[in-house]
């Protein structure tokens, strides 16, 4: 039977989670989206991460209150100390908050990230022109709002609309073009949205621009799924399809459109007083949605039409915001390695970083991206879609049912989301269950699951136990028939395991090829960010288990959560941000691994998991 | 029975007319387009206007020869002096014609409007992007061509054409943005269009924009005549119907194609190696041409849209030329002084005169504009269509058949356009008619015509016998029923003189009111410039008779031709023409006469003909 979870709500954003019980509240936070700051890598050291336990504080018993650490302060625990017994109502202040998230929802305040609007309304009553003191429209216009461009469709529009309104209403400027002149005053009402394209997930932001808060957010499943969910599907049906590129620009465009009209609806605005919208994805999926064929990306040498920030019209992109909105689609790096991970850069700061730092986004492709020494470099590897929970035998995506956390202790727990029995696994569940394997002894480095009569003793009987012998090899049972939601047991295959080793592999060769062109060995690195939905569910010390992430204090290992999303938004309140991230994307060199022997090497050798080690940390332990 | 008309073949661009017998040079000229400088205004002194008569330089007579004038140079002649008495071949050296059109026929080399081209062709030879240096498309084609804009739709067929045409090919580059890739080497095809878009006449060139060179030329009639001739019936139908704008564009934008079809096939270009277009119009021409209601132009105060240069994609205006082309229209100064004065502002360079300058363009709208100090001021006034041989009882445009040019001696000469009998009478006959009858005084100052038995002996029988009286007033027989092609006697009513005081007193009142404000007497005008093609028409000593041209010496006023094309000429093949034609404009006042109490005083006051210049010069005499 699974574990009972418990309910946490966090304010002030009012997002709730289901956890398992003994969850780290900061992993909680993370899993509902809510990046909390742990300078010490969640040693409990720093107090960075204090958050005040508002209610469910221990209403009975002892037990409960201990699990949530000392106070720190009147009221405050930390995040990174505090266990989850109980069901919860957690107040985590601004200042706890991952820096980027802090300075977007304290933006014009004291965050780095001010809002520097590219969007202006101005209520204006002109003075009808009159016969004394000629002049045209436009002038007119621009002596109350200073110098601003009109083109043709606007200048076609402007006469009727002044006239309209009796020369008084709210002029629209974006950028330095005039691209409405709205009756009335509505220059309270100014929204931005900002989409992160994944090649599985969409999420988008509708942003208030006055303020820089977010309004709304949305996510959904990217629709060219149904086309083959990686890119390299959705590249062949580019190339071989004549209307492949229309099919699949539309599919996503839709599913654009409509989470405009939802974020819209659920602020309450209309889509017409959104202006701006800034878009990042991968190399492929931006060109897709900007309607560029990507099939050069499909062959020697990968290369995008363009890598440079794209500026367009809403109506040119189709976006169903105000159709003369200005549109920016995040410049690229090159190869896969497209706008997201530029937003990631951006949303990390990772250019300012002195010392070695580096960017990790897990997914179905994987982009790294080392800064060192001024330098940045980027490489993408196809990590297949493992991790997302394809091609394992009991996989799945994290939704209800989802087995997504496995540790061991007298015997395997469980984690599964929702609360309800485990219906599959998802990507890290994956990670959890062959760091413990690994650990116990039951899985070799190469990769091979012990044989049940190799395995007696090496851990408790009740999970040495579930090391079972089917068709010639050893798979190991998650949850028996019993427990499953399906009423058949659920196992980690020994081909489960080999399809991590090469996801797992990929990953780790693109970041030890990018350190060792910078004469780098992984201990150097001061700072691992690691971004991607996916990433803010991995537990740091299984990840650096298997290999999959750098073996380097975890303190100095930090989750991001979505940072594609998060420099999107960025980009979208701040003209500065949009401008420092086209000139980091700039200067960010892209290694092609594709073609490289190198990195065929590399591969080979990190297909083996890690030896343990022995110097190093304590294993995993969440649980009490 | 008509004067003999000699045919008169001008080289080297092979326009060729049909003259009056004892015509000069200079006006036959002119008439077929070629306005030839002479700044000491035709006296013979200056030697500015000399022409070569290849052929036809009397065959036969001494008389021919002694009519051409004396020989100034080796085979030159003077075309202010010589007179048309036979058929003639006249090769214009460059350095004789008018400055503006020398310059564009020299431009590259010594004339001051260089090329400065704002369409660049670049062929390239890419090496294929390979997998060493790794490159965008876009950044590929930069490394050649220098940093481009590329913008959506151009970045979404960049990847395509690059790889169809093997990455050779000619990139053009309009401005700082790409806007092809061509296959092959197409750099020598790079053509732009010119065009005047009158209310009356439409006039196209084509130029290649490398050379700066008239490839083609095409006038077409302004097919908006057939809802109105003059521009307030089109307001009136813009404000009236509700397709009313979208008729007269499409109708305007119609012709405007066929003409780029028709200079395309005859210069051998296909329309889409047309990369440039220059709009030069009145202020309602240029609104209806962008698709920009114009009605504000029809109330108080007149304002248009805006005044600034526009650019826009040619798409976008609608023209059928290179989808992607920059095409730009002519920057405007009010109320009904729109770009085509301002292109004819930079035609004859007004804005760097220092002593007081006026350009006149004489036409249904007439405009003024005075240069005094540094600073220009503008009006326009609306003459009607009496110039146009509209309202005129035998009015009729300048075109077979009209007489467009009357001289008393011992009986009326005519001069009918090719040669055939008199149908009718253009706006340059009328001012003749009206300066010679003043002249021999059969014409009071109030515009009275004499009584048939008042003028008796006051010029010859031949002349004085032409007055007859009907239905109570005294008309002027132009042509007896046996010579008119209708076989029916021409008449010069005394109504078409009311109509002629009505069109001449507002164009000499809207003088007026511009001198006055600058404080100067018409004497102190050192220049004044006479665009328009009818300008080119008139007799210089019969427009100052009547009052229509201010009372300077002769050879102070120089006809310009179609300024407003050749400044929209100029404006295509030069960036920085266009730049300082915007400049320019912006530092025109416009003085709004429409409701001034002073320009009804002044109006009023120039219904009157002027009285004779007794001191003045001889009368206009070109007849041996």
């Amino acid at each position: 039977m699974p574990e009972p979870e418990y309910k946490v709500v966090f304010e002030p954003s009012g997002r709730k989670i289901f956890a398992l019980s003994g969850t780290i509240l900061l992993e909680a936070a993370a899993r509902a989206g809510i990046i909390i700051q742990t300078p010490c890598g969640g040693a409990g050291t720093c107090g960075k991460c204090r958050v005040r336990v508002t209610s469910g504080d221990c209403p009975a018993s002892e037990a409960c209150t201990s699990a949530l650490g000392p106070l720190v302060a009147e009221g405050y625990r930390l995040a990174c100390q505090a266990k989850i017994r109980g069901d919860l109502t957690v107040e985590i202040p601004k200042s706890s908050l991952f820096e980027t998230q802090q300075q977007i929802l304290t933006a014009g305040t004291s965050g780095k990230v001010k809002v520097a609007r590219s969007v202006h309304k101005h209520f204006v009553r002109l003075r009808r022109p009159d016969t004394e003191k000629w002049d045209s429209d436009a002038a007119l216009l621009q002596k109350h709002i200073g110098k601003v461009d009109i083109e043709l469709d606007m200048l076609r529009e402007l006469p009727g609309k002044l006239r309209k309104n009796g020369f008084t209403g709210t002029a629209v400027v974006a950028g330095r073009t005039l691209i409405d002149f709205e009756p009335g005053d509505t220059s309270e009402k100014c929204f931005g949205v900002a989409f992160d394209l994944g090649t599985t997930t969409i999420v988008g932001a509708l942003i208030d621009l006055a303020s820089g808060e977010e309004a709304a957010i949305e996510a959904e499943v990217n629709p060219q799924t149904s086309y083959g969910d990686d890119l390299i599907s959705r590249l062949r049906l580019c190339r071989e399809h004549p209307d492949g590129l229309n099919m699949l620009r539309k599919s996503v465009l839709n599913t654009v459109n409509n989470m405009i009209a939802a974020l819209a609806e659920r602020a309450g605005v209309h889509s017409r007083s959104i202006y701006a919208a800034v878009c990042a994805g991968n190399t492929v999926m931006q060109e897709i949605f900007c309607g560029i064929d990507p099939s050069p990306l499909g062959e020697i040498p990968f290369a995008p039409a363009c890598r440079s920030l794209l500026r367009a019209r809403a109506s040119d992109l189709g976006l169903d915001i105000h159709p003369r909105a200005e549109a920016h689609v995040f410049p690229q790096i090159g190869g896969f390695v497209g706008g997201d991970t530029a937003a990631g850069v951006l949303a990390c700061r990772l250019a300012s970083h002195e010392a070695p730092a580096m960017l990790v986004d897990i997914g179905t492709n994987g982009e790294i991206v080392l800064a060192h020494n001024g330098r940045l470099c980027a490489a993408s590897v196809a990590a297949g879609p493992a991790f997302e929970g394809a091609r394992i035998s009991c996989g799945m995506r994290a939704g209800p049912g989802a087995i997504e956390k496995i540790l061991f202790d007298s015997d395997v727990r469980l984690n599964v989301i929702a609360n309800t029995r485990p219906a599959g696994m998802c990507g890290s569940a994956l990670i959890d269950a062959a760091a413990e394997l690994l650990r116990v002894g039951l899985l070799e480095e190469s990769g091979r699951i012990l044989a049940p009569e190799a395995a007696a003793g090496l851990a408790p009987a009740r999970i040495t136990n579930r090391l079972v012998r089917r068709n010639g090899q050893t798979d190991f049972m998650l949850a028996p028939a019993e427990d499953a939601a399906g009423g058949e047991a659920l196992f980690l295959t020994q081909k489960d395991i080999r399809e991590l080793q090469l996801a797992n592999a990929a990953i780790r060769a693109g970041i030890n090829i990018l350190l060792a062109r910078e004469g780098l060995t992984p201990d150097r690195l001061e700072t691992v960010f690691v971004a991607g939905a996916f990433g803010n569910f991995i537990r740091r010390n299984h990840a650096k288990r298997i290999g999959l992430l750098p073996d380097v204090p975890s303190h100095r290992i930090q989750f991001i959560g979505n940072a594609s999303l998060q420099g999107a938004k960025q980009a979208l309140i701040s003209v500065k941000e949009r401008e420092y991230a086209a000139e980091t994307a700039a200067k960010i060199e892209h290694v092609d691994l594709s073609a490289s022997p190198e990195f065929q090497q590399e591969f080979a050798a990190a297909m083996l998991f890690p030896k343990p080690n022995t110097e190093g940390e304590s294993p995993c332990r969440t649980y009490a």
